[in-house]
């Protein structure tokens, strides 16, 4: 069934000529070619399917702050918001102004302020915080080759004037507890962290499958734990579009900049797509138009 | 099984000894004897069970902008939404602040601004809407005795400045048609629709059944329109707390603040619990901790 | 010495053809002939020059917020600082965003809001505020002639939905006493008096004489009440854009959207400068540029 | 008539038993005895009257944005207003609010962003631009032994959170040409500057002189420029309660969190206070209520 809907939905995408834009502010990034296009799904039952660029890595961005939240969120329990919320901010993911007003305390952990907090928590709970994320990430992805990127990092370290000011606001209101090099550091880090669509829907598995590794007794998150997460990606995973996505999609998933989507049914399947061209707001274009494509055909949301 | 259950929690709520305030704004809303306590259930495959005080009528309030927006939406379809948005707004339920920065477009019409620009629409769509409107949520309560409280509508149209204040910015930005008065008037008086808890979770269970009435061959919304709807409930239905009640309680619903809380899930059931005690952010003390009981300990939610 | 200065930037003014536009969102003001423009000074010392259309009466907007203030000053002394501030604003003169913030306390008397709480309090205060108000206007400018214009009252009346929103906002706040549309009609009759150039200057030459009515014994403000009015004058008369006033003229005076700008050198002279067409933040183009060439020319401001 | 007029205003200040709180955010700043207090007058007659504790050195910390705008102004001409406004902000000094509504253009010299984009164009036009401050601020004191305090300068630097996130939230919109760090240690140099009242008012002749130096034939700022940054401190000196200032004391100057205050009357003298308590907007409780009486008793404001 996935296989027939995705090859007509990547065709359907492809003849709507929607238009996007490059991240820019990345330097590294504004080198990917914009016409790359993916889609991967995976299935709780064990089958998966790909179209398109499917092999081809492609740098996760924000989509990463869902794994360091995961790891977190493991060590701490529900003691982790005391550090971040779980509201959707209405602004763009990387503004400074309601993080004033809040006293520095992030709306959620998936925008740029509430990474920054959680890569905060992660260096004072881990002994080596940078290789610890990256075990962390190849153990639920199934797969040792995850790495990150050392161009996008040092790309995003040299221009990151932005999350500069978010993370000295927080340390301003007495938030951040180590250095503000080291943090950035781990979040640049982490935000360079590349896989394929085939790979980024087969870790995303994880978070349709209860928080339980597929063919592994190993429990990451506990179910409720998991239920959780997936509510703040469906309230938060789109910076200001979260509504729009909800709208339109109905799952629960986290975007990039890099182009990157991945989203996921509970019980049933994750997908991954790609594409680099975003909207105003910071999400695939395509990639938003084929999971809209996807629950309409299917005729399936959570809602 | 539903039985025992909101037994269980509504003895678990009560000895909680949990802390709110009654709606003081609206005079007449503040003389409901605060103790009052109802959760009731209605499912699918037809049945019902509830406790406490659940055949008395309590002032829906902005549960109402649910059916408002219903309305206009089978009216307009998808053009609706030149007058609202879908996104959460991140703000309290009457802030001006973001309505000003976004040139008087409500993010979405779940907060007062929204729900007014609706009332806007409806006004010139239809003949005589009081009536209308009312018919319509006798038609989706089946139940023909379902009124609004003058009382209510009174005590509101005499101290609603900050209605009137939102209303007069939209008014500036040309965002709406109609007279203001009248369109704050239909306002009042949808917001003082009274039902009991029974009666609304009845009603409710139009959103968990695809947009059909129950037990009737008549589609009010296509299943499509519906899950769209169940989304904006998702992100949009609890002002600036929607994220926490996402969070905690899982499924799509609607909050007042005559301290009623309706909630469904797809497929299932819809459930409405009412007790007058609010938290800082306008939402039902006992009826968040309720829910947020009852999908925990039914191990469901949409997540 | 101030004939031929006037002529001279008369003529200069008139030659650097500077843009603007008429106020559009009171439909009267926007019939008035764009290219009118006049100058008129009147000095301390019973002196008084003027160039150009200076005995056509134009509508004096916010100008005339100046002599509501001076009247509710001089009834109530610093008690009338329980009702509105004296900080610049920061902000265009009808935003709300601040004045919710600030829980309804407007920032000073002259920007709309402030204004609106002014009104009230002369509501409060006098038995017949319409007529009082038109006295104590016509007793300060020496002229009974002066009076309200009923087309640009009912002009504004009919299109104020911005000040509705800002009394609503206040009311609902507690700020305001008396009927929301008994204080709008105030003001927007307060709003609706005219001048011509030459009575306008006659009329702020009392704060350029330490508050008495020249040729006269009465003190309408003490010396140090006048001091204060003139510095609420300098920080708060040119909306949003004070501070570039301040920098350029040097002196304090007061703006209107009907085009008129009046200022002041106290101990010296007052002047009225009129030309419709309005800058981005709602300033005489031509008389802003006026006024700067005259404390450039004669070397004098008050820094 | 000065010396007995300070006495008496110094006497009666102090037993008006005004409360404050000392500067908490830089840590250093915390060690100075509260109870401090001078006062200091020097007149454009070559006279100077001081009493308290006038020749005890304090750090200038805002009030030096005064001198390094001086010098930028002078190099730079009116070109200085393509890197900082004129315009008050009517929010704290350190708000990043307003500076992320406005794309990083900071409203006027004399806040925090301000200073700092002052900062950036002073490293691009001086070789070595410390020591040439350093130089200019004793030209202009007429006393070379005007300097920075090491330890004020090492407590700022360590605990400048909030200067970063305005620094690096200006150099996200590209208004920053140099190395932030660079332009962060030049600032906080420039607040550690130390001055006695004496010296201060001294300094602040200037001003007062049409920006010539006092017995000496050279000019720094011409009579207009002088004018227009005395307009400048008018509307900006004192962040946002420079409407208040304005309102009460009726005289251009600038404050600091050292708890100095300096102040003048164009043509007439310049006045420094010091005391270490401030008010909740960050200035000196105490020199305001000196500045107020002075003005008041002498019957002298520029208003």
């Amino acid at each position: 069934m996935f296989k027939n809907l995705l090859e007509q939905i990547y065709k359907e995408v492809n003849t709507l000529n929607l238009e996007g834009q490059q991240a820019s502010y990345i330097p590294e990034l504004a080198n990917v070619q914009p016409n790359k296009f993916a889609l991967h799904i995976t299935t709780i039952d064990k089958k998966h399917y790909g179209i398109g660029d499917v092999n081809e890595k492609f740098s996760l961005q924000s989509i990463a702050k869902v794994f360091a939240f995961t790891l977190a969120y493991q060590l701490k329990g529900s003691a982790i918001f005391q550090h971040v919320g779980v509201e959707p901010s209405g602004n763009p993911f990387n503004s400074l102004i309601q993080l004033e007003q809040e006293q520095g305390f992030p709306r959620n952990p998936l925008i740029n302020a509430g990474a920054l907090a959680i890569c905060d928590v992660l260096i004072s709970e881990l002994n080596n915080p940078e290789d610890e994320i990256l075990s962390f990430v190849r153990k639920i992805a199934r797969n040792k080759t995850i790495t990150y990127n050392p161009a996008v990092y040092q790309s995003e370290k040299k221009t990151g004037y932005r999350n500069r000011a978010l993370i000295h606001l927080m340390k301003s209101f007495g938030r951040i507890q180590n250095e503000t090099e080291n943090v950035l550091d781990l979040y640049f880090k982490l935000c360079s962290i590349e896989m394929t669509a085939s790979e980024l829907s087969k870790t995303f598995l994880l978070y349709a499958n209860s928080g339980i590794i597929p063919d592994s007794p190993e429990q990451i998150l506990t179910e409720s734990q998991t239920k959780r997460l997936n509510a703040i990606m469906q309230t938060c995973g789109f910076y200001d579009e979260a509504g729009e996505f909800t709208f339109r999609v109905g799952l629960p998933g986290k975007s990039g900049v890099g182009g990157g989507i991945a989203a996921l049914h509970p019980g049933k399947y994750a997908i991954a797509v790609w594409s680099p061209l975003l909207n105003a707001k910071g999400n695939s274009v395509k990639g938003m138009k084929a999971l809209e494509l996807l629950t309409t055909k299917l005729g399936w949301s959570i809602f």
